[in-house]
C-alpha cells in the first residue's frame, strides 16, 4: 500500500509540474479550447489524485483535494512560475465548471435528504442542529470582531457563519465506515447534519442577502431586512418543495415516456439550474436553489428513477460529480496563500477558529433529548465541515463591499485551515469516542 | 404518438420563449453563475424537446436539435428582442462547454472504432472511402469556386472539405434500426464510415494547417506545407495508436487498482483533453487529438471498464455526452442566420452544394469490390454528414484568415442547409435502396 502511494504522490507531483510550464509557455496564442481543457484535466487528475493518496489513510477525500490545491497554488509559483497558475486562476470557464459542480453536489444532497427522517428522529435533531449553527456563529463572529477590529461588522458575521456549517456527506461517510449509521447517535448526528444544512442556507441566505443591500447603500444588517430576507428564503423552500411535491412525479413519468435513457439526468439539471438562477434572482444564494431542487424531485430520498431496472438519478450524475466536484476543492485550494497566514494576527485567527469550530459543535451535546445517548460521540460528529464551510468561505471571498472582498485573503486562508483541520479530526474522534463507550459499556 | 408529439412541442415553444426575456432581463446583474448555467439548461432542455420529437419520426436526433437551434436563432430574437440570444450567442464559458461535448464524441468514436474490423473489411471500404472524400471534396471545392469567386481559394477548398465528412453515428444507427448491419453493405459502409472519420480529420488538419500558415504569412496550400502537415498528422495519429497500444492496459490496471468507481472515467478524459491540447499545441484540429486518445485506449471498440460488473468507459460517459452533446448541436443551429440564405447566390450555393453531397458520396458505390453488392446502398449509406460536418463547419466558422473568417455568415448558412438535407434523406434512402433490392431478389 506504501509502494502504491508514494508512486502515486510521485505521479501527482509530475502531474503538478510539468503542465503549468506547457500551459503558460501556451497561453491563449493557440487556439482557444485547448488550454482550459487541458487545465481542466490536470486539475482533475490531480485532485483525484490527492483524495485517493488520503482515502488510503481513511481520510475524506476532499481533504486531498484541498492539499492538493493548496500544493499547486503555493508551490507551482516558485518552481515553474506564475503563468501556468494565474492562467488557471484567473480563468472564468474553470470557476464555472467548479460552480457547476457545487450545484450538482448540492443538488444530490437535496435529493437524498428525506424530510420524513427528520420528523422521525425530531426534538433530539431539531435542538443539536439549532445549537450547532448558533454557538459557532456567535464565537466566529465574537473571534473575528476580536482579531480583525478593522473589518466590516458583515465580515465578522460572515467568518461565524462559516463556522456553522456541517458537512453532510463527511459524516455520513464516517458512520458508514464505523458501521454506525442505524445507531441512536448516528440517527441524531445524519438529522441534524440535514437539519443544519437547511438552517445553515437559511443563515447563508441572510447574510448574503444583507451584504447585497449593504452594497447598494441599504441598511445592511437592520432587523427588518433580516425579516424580509428570512421570510423570502423560507418561502422559497417551502414553495418548491411544496409544488415539488406535486411536480415531482409527472417529471418523472415524462421522462420515462420518452424511453430515452438519461432524460431525467437533463430534466433534473436543468431545473437544478434554473432554480438556482432563480434562487439568484430574488436574492438568495445559488446553492439554496440547487438544494431546493433536490429536495422537491424527491423529498424522501427514495431514488427517483424512470424504470424499475434503470439507474436513479444521483447515480446518472455521478459521472458529472466525480468530474466537477473534485475541480470546486482543488481550485479554492488554489486560492489559499499560504504567504497571508504568515501574519501572526492571521495565524492566531485560525487557531481560535479552530477551538471556536470544536468548542461551538461539542456544545451540541447538549441539545441530545432522553438518556443512554453518547453525547459526546454527537458533538464530535457534527464537527467537519467540508465542503459546506468551504463553499460558504468562496461565497465570502466572492462578494464584495465597499470595494474590498468581504473575506480578505487572510480570512479566507485562515477558514479554509479550519475547515481542513476540523474535517481531519472528526474521523479520528469520532472512532475514539464510539469505541470508548463500547470498553466502558463492556 | 401525435398527442405527445405536439404537446412536446408546445413545452419547446415555452421554453424557447420566456427564458429568452428572463436572461435579457437579467442580464450580468445578477451574480456570475446564474445566467450562464440557466442558459445551458434551456438550451439542453429545447436541443432535448426537438431530438424526441424527431426520433418519433424516426430522424436523428442531430436534426431535431440543429432546428430547434435554428429556431431558437431565428424566432426568438423578432418576437423576445435580442438580448437573450445575444447573450447566448456571445457567452464564451457555453461554448467552452460545447466545444467539450465535441471532443467527448469524438472521444468515443474513437473508443467504439474497431481498427481489426477495418482491415477485415479492406479494399472495398477503402476504395470507398477515399472516393468518398476525394469526389465530395473536388466537387465542393469547384461549386464553391463558381459561387464564391471574390472568396480565397483556402475557403473554397474549407467548402469542399465539408462535404467529405460522413457521419459513422447517423449511418450506425440506421443500419442497426434496419437490421443491416450484419449484411456486407453494412459492414462495407460502417467500415468506410471509420476511414472517412480518419481521412477526414487528415484533410481537416492539412487545411485549418494551411490556414494557419497562411495567416502568419506563410504559403498556404504549398506541396511542401501540405506534406509537412500530413505527416504530422500521420505520425501523431500512428505514435498516439501505437503509444496507447502499449499504455492502454496499464492505465485500466491503475484504474482498477484505486478501486474507486468512476476513476477509469476521469482518467479517461484527462487523456482525451491532454490529447486535444497536444494536437492544437502542433497545429492539427483538438477534435484529432481526441479521437487519438479513443483509439489509443481502445483501438478495436472492445469497451474498457476496470472490473467485468462494472460500466465501459464509453456507458460511463453517457451522462457527459446526453448533456454536452446537444448544446454543440443547438448552438450551431442558433449561429445559422436564415436571413443570409435569403440571397440567391447562397441559396444556389446551398442547392449546389447539396448536389454535390450526394453525388460524390453516391460516387462511392463504385469503388466497391466484388459481385452481389447492393452498391446503390453504400453509396447512400455514405450520404449523411450529420455532425461531423457540422463540427467542421464550425472550426471553419472560427478561423480566420485575413480579418475575415474562413466561413462567411452565408457560407456557413449554405453548408448547415446541405448537413440538414442529407441527413434527412439518408435514413429514408436506405430503406428504399435496401427495400427494392429485397424485392428484385424475391
Amino acid at each position: 500500500m506504501w509502494a502504491w502511494t508514494v508512486r502515486a504522490a510521485i505521479a501527482a507531483l509530475l502531474l503538478l509540474g510539468m503542465p503549468g510550464a506547457v500551459l503558460g509557455a501556451a497561453g491563449d496564442e493557440h487556439g482557444r479550447f485547448g488550454p482550459i481543457l487541458f487545465g481542466l484535466a490536470v486539475l482533475v487528475v490531480a485532485a483525484k489524485a490527492g483524495g485517493l493518496i488520503v482515502q488510503r489513510w481513511g481520510q475524506p477525500s476532499v481533504l486531498g483535494e484541498l492539499l492538493v490545491g493548496i500544493a499547486l497554488g503555493n508551490l507551482l509559483p516558485p518552481l515553474f512560475g506564475q503563468t501556468g497558475i494565474a492562467f488557471v486562476r484567473g480563468n472564468a470557464t474553470l470557476f464555472v465548471l467548479a460552480e457547476m459542480g457545487v450545484l450538482i453536489l448540492l443538488f444530490d444532497v437535496g435529493l437524498e435528504a428525506d424530510l420524513r427522517a427528520l420528523v422521525r428522529v425530531g426534538w433530539s435533531s431539531l435542538l443539536v442542529a439549532l445549537v450547532g449553527i448558533m454557538v459557532p456563529l456567535l464565537l466566529g463572529w465574537g473571534a473575528a470582531a476580536w482579531l480583525l477590529p478593522d473589518s466590516l461588522t458583515l465580515t465578522h458575521v460572515f467568518v461565524g457563519a462559516t463556522l456553522s456549517a456541517t458537512s453532510v456527506g463527511i459524516t455520513a461517510r464516517v458512520l458508514r465506515d464505523l458501521g454506525m449509521v442505524q445507531t441512536r447517535e448516528g440517527q441524531i448526528i445524519l438529522g441534524a447534519a440535514v437539519m443544519d444544512d437547511i438552517l445553515g442556507l437559511v443563515v447563508l441566505a441572510v447574510i448574503s442577502g444583507a451584504v447585497a443591500a449593504a452594497a447598494t447603500g441599504g441598511p445592511g444588517l437592520s432587523p427588518l431586512a433580516i425579516g424580509g430576507i428570512l421570510l423570502r428564503a423560507i418561502l422559497f423552500l417551502g414553495i418548491t418543495v411544496g409544488v415539488g411535491h406535486l411536480l415531482s412525479q409527472p417529471i418523472v413519468r415524462l421522462a420515462a415516456r420518452t424511453g430515452q435513457h438519461g432524460i431525467l439526468l437533463v430534466f433534473g439539471l436543468a431545473l437544478c439550474f434554473s432554480l438556482a438562477f432563480a434562487a439568484e434572482l430574488i436574492g438568495l444564494a445559488d446553492i439554496i436553489g440547487a438544494f431546493a431542487a433536490g429536495l422537491m424531485l424527491d423529498p424522501f430520498g427514495e431514488g427517483i428513477r424512470t424504470r424499475k431496472e434503470e439507474a436513479t438519478l444521483s447515480e446518472l450524475m455521478h459521472p458529472l460529480t466525480s468530474l466537477f466536484v473534485p475541480l470546486f476543492f482543488v481550485l479554492m485550494g488554489i486560492q489559499v496563500h499560504l504567504g497571508s497566514l504568515a501574519s501572526p494576527n492571521i495565524l492566531t485567527l485560525g487557531a481560535v477558529l479552530i477551538l471556536c469550530a470544536l468548542a461551538g459543535k461539542l456544545a451540541c451535546a447538549l441539545g441530545v433529548v432522553g438518556r443512554g445517548v453518547n453525547r459526546l460521540a454527537v458533538g464530535i460528529g457534527m464537527i467537519p465541515r467540508g465542503e459546506v464551510g468551504l463553499i460558504f468561505a468562496g461565497i465570502g471571498a466572492s462578494l464584495t463591499l465597499q470595494g474590498e472582498p468581504v473575506l480578505s485573503q487572510g480570512a479566507f486562508s485562515a477558514i479554509v485551515l479550519m475547515v481542513l483541520v476540523t474535517t481531519l479530526l472528526a474521523p479520528v474522534g469520532l472512532r475514539w469516542a464510539f469505541r470508548r463507550s463500547r470498553q466502558s459499556a463492556g
